[in-house]
């Protein structure tokens, strides 16, 4: 719908949009209009230097909003490379919870640079926005929100919408603050247009049980909140209830896909932030760490292996087997592992229920458990013939998948509880948990009850 | 800011909200003020019969309300035990894509009976969206939008919008229609406020490249081309550009969820709508026929161990070193699987892209497979001091390692191209490849240069 917003000023943009391609010599097709955050999508093909050619011949407008859809690591090479007046330029333009995300990726020198050349108040702005976590609220926020004081009534509240139209992209709610800039409600023009002309706002926010977040509340909490009411917009406030900004519903889009994304890349050692783009030799570096620990972690249970050599070479068919054991418990494991992850990432969870999901789990480990293990049971039996090593591979199986299931419930809370990621490695840990403990349990019943 | 628009009515809402708990014998706190999301929480705890009994003694308002934020299934429940006119009350009130996910979790011959119930515009209305598919652009629409045809002037599109205010809920956006229906633009109230009074919208849209999906999209895509646009809502038109309804944000980032979810769980083959609350038995009856298929794969990899039995009664130390191999080339398939699944979750990616990141994947398998290889081949000869074995697990690690980085690439564009979910049972069918190759890799070289 933004898009409509600029309209009026379609054929020009359209006029400098081609002349800017044409003397950058791209050679991307020119439409007749382009969103901000489809012109991103061509920039991000072009190299460094037409990048920063093309953002310089388009209207500041026109930039600013293509810079605010660009990756921002890419963005702040962008600005990086500017001239330092242009770049301030489209930083002013910019909304402030987008320049800080970008500032944010500029190198410390650079970034005062850029500071200095904008308005005072700017720089102020932005300098304190810097100064949260990216991670919370308040590193998210934006602070470019309209305020009424509680004294106003309805008609002046209108009256302000109106004056901030051209300033404001999304003017449709007004924050209601008293003297102390403590937030006191929150009205959508709606509410303001269905309201009788004249009534004062304090009337209007009465009793009104305003639903904010703290401003350090953990941004991937904010997501949770702003999805769970169905808001488009969140006040952020601080321990005195001072309004500070609003999270909006475009950044909580990115916000749940981010950590969708970090969820499932983390849980395997891979980078949390990885995508095709990522340069492969950087992709090395992140993943070689976690890789390593996974041997590490399999010398383990290569270890527990080597402790029943005897009984494998007596019978090598317990070779052929083992896998089996460990792969079946593992892929439990896993699915328990996703389960939870998934379920921490969109509800806020206490103690109780954590841990009534891992007595869950338990219970379907134990249900698909004995079903496999009787599987097993009658396959190895019909195969092998061996009674004692048929009982060996169901009753170990039956084992090795309650273990798995309950780890793949557990590991994610204990994570947690440590004030570690819930989903980083945990796809690792469980693999060593459930190949040392299916190696262990089918070797050792293995060496008691065939040798 | 939802809840600000019923503001007024919060304190009769306390009022019965507070007699139906205690009319039900509910134990919940009731609080000053509930928001439908909060209520709809606590309603989940209860019993079916007292969520019918809450719902029952609601104002239909806050009832219909409740009911849409609750789990569709459970609403689907209460539907059913409620008193049909009591339950088509419910459903009148409800925005029509929130009624229509509920009733489709509603028994046949039950929600002819809703319907018949309802006023024939509204059944009418109901009937025609149930036959759309649950899972494009037209099963999650909503129909309830302000048109306006295109020989209107600004003044009478916001008196449309006035006179809307009380029945829609975000009546923020106007959609410009010719005489036959056909979408010509999409203005927002900010447009219209800031256009010269008396203004032809035929002159506001003229130009205008409307942003739309074909109502037969996949819901999905729909939620990348929202969150790529930062839209608030997005309409859905058919093959002729005839406007059909609207997507809105709160349905997207619903979508966004269940998506980053099914990935998940469907990867290790659990179920892609599994949560903690699902009943254990049912995730028994799930994720057994995956338990079933991985143990089918795990026997083809055991297969190709059998083939080696020689060779390990002859040297246990092989049945050692095996897993590991296995172990490190799944985990980097696994890290491949991950980038690519998300991949796929957050763009629309063409073949050239694809099979490029296939190859980037490639690459990477190498570069960690060449540096595992060399720490391995030292750690083999140290440890065992065979010269031999610590060669054959060397090149087996790297070998494996490279087929499962290419392995976790092209699993999901190959399940994509046989048009399957890029993700379901992906997890499974690379462990059984990595497994499989690394045991012959290994075995096999293993068999050639040691005896």
């Amino acid at each position: 719908m933004e898009r409509a917003d600029v309209e009026d000023d379609a054929e020009f943009e359209t006029n400098a949009a081609e002349v800017s391609l044409r003397l950058c010599g791209s050679d991307i097709d020119s439409e007749e209009f382009i969103h901000a955050a489809d012109r991103a999508e061509h920039l991000e093909d072009l190299p460094l230097s037409k990048q920063v050619c093309v953002l310089t011949h388009l209207s500041t407008e026109e930039a600013a909003e293509a810079l605010a859809e660009l990756d921002e690591e890419m963005a702040g090479d962008v600005l990086e490379s500017m001239d330092a007046d242009d770049a301030a330029r489209l930083i002013a333009e910019m909304d402030p919870d987008d320049a800080v995300d970008i500032l944010e990726e500029v190198d410390e020198d650079h970034r005062d640079i850029l500071l200095s050349n904008l308005p005072v108040e700017d720089a102020e702005q932005l300098r304190n926005l810097l100064t949260f976590d990216p991670d919370t609220a308040a590193g998210v926020m934006n602070t470019d929100i309209i305020t009424v004081p509680l004294d106003a009534t309805v008609d002046d509240a209108i009256q302000l919408i109106r004056s901030e139209l051209e300033e404001k992209e999304m003017p449709y709610y007004v924050y209601v603050v008293d003297e102390h800039e403590i937030l006191e409600g929150v009205l959508s023009l709606r509410n303001l247009m269905l309201a009788r002309p004249g009534t004062p706002l304090a009337e209007m926010v009465n009793r009104q049980d305003v639903i904010a977040v703290q401003y350090d509340t953990d941004k991937e909490e904010v997501a949770r909140q702003l999805a769970h009411y169905n808001f488009i917009c969140l006040p952020v406030v601080d321990r005195e209830e001072h309004l500070m900004g609003v999270v909006t519903h475009d950044d909580v889009l990115d916000i749940i896909q981010e950590e969708a994304s970090s969820d499932m890349l983390g849980m395997v050692g891979a980078g949390q932030d990885e995508t095709v783009d990522t340069p492969w030799t950087k992709s090395v570096h992140i993943r070689l760490p976690w890789l390593v620990i996974n041997m590490c972690t399999s010398s383990l249970s290569a270890f527990i292996v080597s402790l029943f050599e005897g009984s494998i070479a007596e019978m090598a068919l317990l070779a052929v087997l083992m896998p089996m054991v460990a792969n079946q418990a593992g892929n439990t494991g896993q699915q328990a592992l996703a389960v939870m992850i998934r379920q921490l990432a969109t509800e806020s969870f206490d103690a109780k229920r954590s841990w009534g999901a891992v007595v869950r789990e338990s219970k379907i480990g134990l249900g698909t458990g004995l079903v496999m293990a009787l599987i097993a049971y009658i396959g190895v039996l019909l195969l092998s013939g061996n009674g004692f090593l048929a009982f060996v591979m169901g009753v170990s199986l039956l084992l090795d998948m309650f273990l798995g299931a309950i780890a793949g419930g557990a590991i994610p809370l204990v994570l947690r509880a440590l004030g570690r990621d819930p989903a980083q490695a945990s796809s690792i840990f469980l693999t060593a948990l459930t190949d040392s403990g299916g190696f262990f349990i089918f070797l050792g019943l293995a060496t008691v009850f065939l040798f």
